[in-house]
């Protein structure tokens, strides 16, 4: 199989592509994001590309998706074509998920006024309305028991087991109800229950939810159109409690200190979320009120600290937490800066340290009730890792650090623009390539570029398999820099600030948290009585980049070596799990299946798991034999 | 059969009673309150009198329920034989309801530990609790998986749907849950969804519910004791509504003036509502938050005014109210100052003027569903009327005005503590005999108090049928003031104070209110095609006293002259049946099948309605033929 050089503009990126590649994998193994709402089928229409062919002039716009590689090409990527930051591969998640039955929605409803409806109250008239409508009657002239019975048929089918009027809804509809005309009323969905939170005017127009995933050390709040069932914007900030403690354990650790401390971190991650509100719908002119849904997924620490209850239990023996499953709850009394009475969907976890964004990332990825054997892992500050095949799931947790957010680490960032999430180094040349989040200046390195810059770097000699810093090595990137030694992966003049370097208290980082990731990976295979070789798909996701090589993955050791197709990197898939549950009653029904349905497995208990790890501290592995494709 | 004089001390009031009637009816009759919490069966022994018989020294304690007369006698009553005030009647209304699932109610639980729960979550080991508790286990030893299937058995049993925690619960829960030891827990009753609205310590003690009756003039408020069932007691005030209109119309009217004044009127009811529950809760040492579950009774505009919601369609074509049937509401979105979870379960009215305090009302009368041909009028600021008879219930309001609650008169006043609720006249002698609610010196005069007076002055022959005083009258009770006439009742010398007097245009104000009633109820029934003498029970009903005599009733042509032993005055049903929703699920689910049962009829599109107004403006009517036992 021949293989061709593609080079992507305006990044100057290129990769080495196989012949009948498409150029979607091609961009996507150069770590660039391309729209591709459908999957790839080419029907979204999102992946233009203009190719111009070797030694021709001009150029041919294609679908990426659909175009096959024939020899080398120059491919330039439309800004258009590319995916927007922050929630590009939760779009692909979400892009092609209908909407059925959302958290929230906004009906436009014509209070009937026929025959006897006249001297019904306006409650009445409402809720009859709001179940007719669904019945798409084009008009209301039937008798009022006829009706009534009709009305309570239509909110049957649609599932709800009766449908309320929220105080302050009925006191906004009393008026409306005289002056006539069509209202637009906002009707949530709580756990089967129907609640009308709000009545306007039908010129009120827009009907939107937020996506939350609160993650211990970052957080990325997306806002949706609920009518169009998609991702508008979404905005990612660092969780402002941090400043309490890197991980889940420290913020424990320190609500136990003192009597205002879990005060202190919820009020810490509400002001994250609200920050992330105002960024998101300032720009549109929406106001707090005009969200009317919120689907929040965390881990279980993060939930407990966000609501404000006791995360004692997370870490003492026997290691339980206060609640797993919450009801839907209103975002006042959570405090969310969005509508008062809006839901608030939060995802059921399955233990203190399986979170509902793990439960909401298995859903988004399409890993539960798999004909496959599948891996799939989380890697956040939490490593959480789940093995699934038919109706079984299984499930771990691993404190992996914040290495892989960018947190703790020189040049460190999160997934947001003008990270470096790609690198490529041409050792000969000593030139290293990189891609930043929407083409911006640099402003650090995310997860995914520090995966590209210690596989590149390893694979050059730069630094060795215990990720010591070759200092013979011939290149003036190398040099000494208090008492340790460091890369520069981007000299400063090129990009006009201070070089970005890798140093080698980083790389120790990095590779402890790798390590804790593939020794959990194979501590559990292991408790199952399953090889690594057996796992048929592995499913990588986190927010810690918008692309992954999957050589590097397996080259750094943070992945089994497994036939390179069976890889595939997801993104930020509880992110999209909370999309999807915004958009979905099924896909909130599911969770709650799947949080009871997930067996949890502690490695700690677990005699073999501390060698497992000690053996994972080298690049990719103490045990070469294990990663055939590496050496 | 032969009738005896009963003298009742101290308060000196003396009544012919026929032989074989007991004390306790002769007590009643006499206007004094006995406590009879059993209906008068001998059972519960609260009616203790001491009976000096003609002649004897020395005196007999005995039941005045059992005790038959058989000659004059002089009964003295002692104070703990005395209904206490306020909650007078309503006690005997609710004394007998047994507790069935109230709206709220305290449950000690012990958290399972044992076996496989040790490593469930806090939420999930109370919530079992919660239904293993109902089942009575003594211990629990079974699997989870059994266990689990037992709590969802007992829930169902309680007719639950499904128990969910509060958030606020949730965090009171987590480090109690770890402590151990028996647990307190809040468990209210949602529309058969049951909410964990608050978790202590069993060192918490009494679980508290509020009955309230919210009456265009006076609002009643009673704390009960959720655990024994019972009325602790009540407190009285004045509706500070009041300042902006005397009844219902004025008030709407008034809304829809400026733009802040629902605000206003929201503010006022709430206000009066809170000093009541200060009253109640200060002397006992309780907090707002001991109070766990509010049920609430007024006409519908006093709950659209209470709850924020535009009353304005309750007096425009086609009169039909904004709400009539609320879900029940959690207290702080109310605004009510008790703990701020607790339910508030509102009864459903029937339309813009049979409101909740009706549907109350007729279920705490036993009115609905009875074998006898039963009319149940509440006497309040509007007066409403209700004909019964097997499954058929019809329904129409008036406007009585506050009169009777002692609402626009010299010296009237609402029934509290000192209230003179009894006149007896003796023209010979010229003394007037009164009693007090409470025995305390005289403030004012209630409803039932007027409506001795008049009665009582009607006869001597003071006033005549068009409620003018005669100033040919031979006492020096009779006297000009301001260009009429007015009637000394109590001698200011007498009680240290002014004089209590009663004047042709407080007289004038009683007939208007008498007539709106009288007419209301010939009018329904001519409707009905029936005649007031078919009527087998008549159930007087209303705040503005705790007693009535029905001779005087009769005797000014505000109820049909039927055989007094049809006529049954049953003091505030609107506040007995808000105490019965607090005790009993089946209450709650009865008064929405009244609601929706009771057919409404408009008065006011009687054509004949005016004309049986104006006849009704005599005493006690201008057609003598309809009172035959008065002439």
């Amino acid at each position: 199989m021949s293989t061709h050089t593609i080079t992507f503009l305006p990044e100057g990126v290129t990769v080495a592509a196989a012949a009948g590649d498409t150029l979607l994998s091609a961009a996507t193994a150069a770590g660039i994001g391309l729209r591709a709402a459908c999957g790839g089928k080419g029907v979204c229409g999102k992946c233009v590309v203009r190719v111009a062919s070797s030694g021709s002039a001009g150029y041919e716009e294609v679908l990426g998706c659909q175009t096959p590689i024939t020899g080398d090409a120059v491919v330039t990527i439309p800004e258009e074509s590319r995916l927007a930051d922050g929630h590009a591969l939760a779009e692909d998640l979400t892009g092609g998920v209908a909407l059925e039955a959302p958290l929230a929605e906004g009906v436009s409803v014509e209070l009937p006024t026929e025959g006897e409806w006249y001297r019904e109250t306006a409650a009445e008239r409402l809720l009859a309305a709001l179940a007719l409508q669904r019945e798409r009657f084009s008009e209301v002239t039937l008798e009022l028991t006829a009706l009534r019975a009709l009305a309570a048929l239509a909110l049957q089918r649609e599932r709800f087991s009766e449908v309320t009027l929220e105080l302050t809804a009925l006191r906004a509809l009393a008026p409306l109800a005289r002056e006539g005309g069509r209202l637009r009323v906002a009707l949530a969905d709580f756990d089967g229950a129907g609640r009308v939170i709000g009545v306007a005017p039908e010129t009120a127009t827009g009907t939107y939810g937020v996506a939350v995933d609160l993650g211990t050390t970052t957080v990325v709040v997306g806002l949706m159109d609920l009518v169009a069932g998609k991702v508008l914007a979404s905005h990612a900030e660092l969780n402002a409690q941090g400043r309490y403690g890197a991980d889940v354990i420290s913020r424990i650790v320190y609500t136990q200190e003192r009597e205002e401390a879990r005060e202190e971190l919820r009020a810490a991650a509400l002001d994250t979320i609200e920050n992330c509100l105002f960024e998101l719908l300032a720009p549109l002119g929406l106001s707090r009120e005009d969200v009317i849904a919120a689907a929040l997924v965390g881990n279980t620490t993060m939930i407990h600290l966000l609501l404000g209850i006791d995360p004692a239990g997370i870490r003492r023996d026997p290691y339980v937490p206060a609640v797993r499953s919450l009801p839907t709850l209103a975002a006042e009394d959570v405090g969310l800066a969005i509508h008062p009475r809006a839901p608030v969907f939060v995802a059921p976890g399955v233990s203190s340290y399986v979170g509902g964004d793990i439960t909401a990332g298995v859903l988004a990825a399409g890993a539960a009730a798999t004909a496959e054997l599948t891996l799939f892992v989380d890697l956040g500050t939490n490593g959480e890792m789940v093995v699934a095949k038919g109706d079984w799931l299984v499930c771990c947790s691993c404190s992996a650090g914040p290495a892989f957010e960018g947190s703790g680490l020189d040049h460190g960032t999160y997934a947001r623009p003008g990270a470096i999430d790609a690198f490529r180094y041409d050792a000969e040349a000593d030139t290293m390539t990189f891609h930043t989040i929407g083409g911006a200046t640099p402003v650090g390195i995310c997860g995914s570029g520090y995966i590209d810059a210690l596989a590149e770097l390893l694979r050059a000699g730069a630094i060795d398999r215990r990720g010591r810093i070759n200092p013979e090595f011939p290149s003036p990137r190398v040099r000494a820099h208090e008492e340790r030694y460091e890369f520069v992966l981007v000299w400063g003049r090129e990009i006009g600030r201070d070089d970005i370097t890798l140093g080698e208290d980083d790389i120790q980082n990095l590779i402890r948290a790798k390590a804790a990731v593939y020794s959990g990976v194979t501590t559990l295979l292991d408790s199952l009585d399953l090889q690594p070789s057996q796992l048929e798909r592995v499913l990588l996701a986190g927010g810690f980049g918008h692309s992954l090589h999957p050589d590097n993955a397996v080259a750094i050791g943070l992945l089994p070596d497994l036939p390179r197709e069976r890889l595939h990197f997801l993104g930020n898939t509880a992110f999209a799990g909370a999309c999807r549950a915004l958009l979905r009653r099924d896909a909130r029904l599911d969770l709650q299946w799947l949080a009871r349905r997930m067996t949890n497995f502690e490695l700690s208990t677990v005699p073999g798991y501390m060698d497992r790890y000690v053996s994972s501290l080298f690049l990719p592995h103490t045990d070469l034999s294990l990663f055939p494709s590496v050496t």
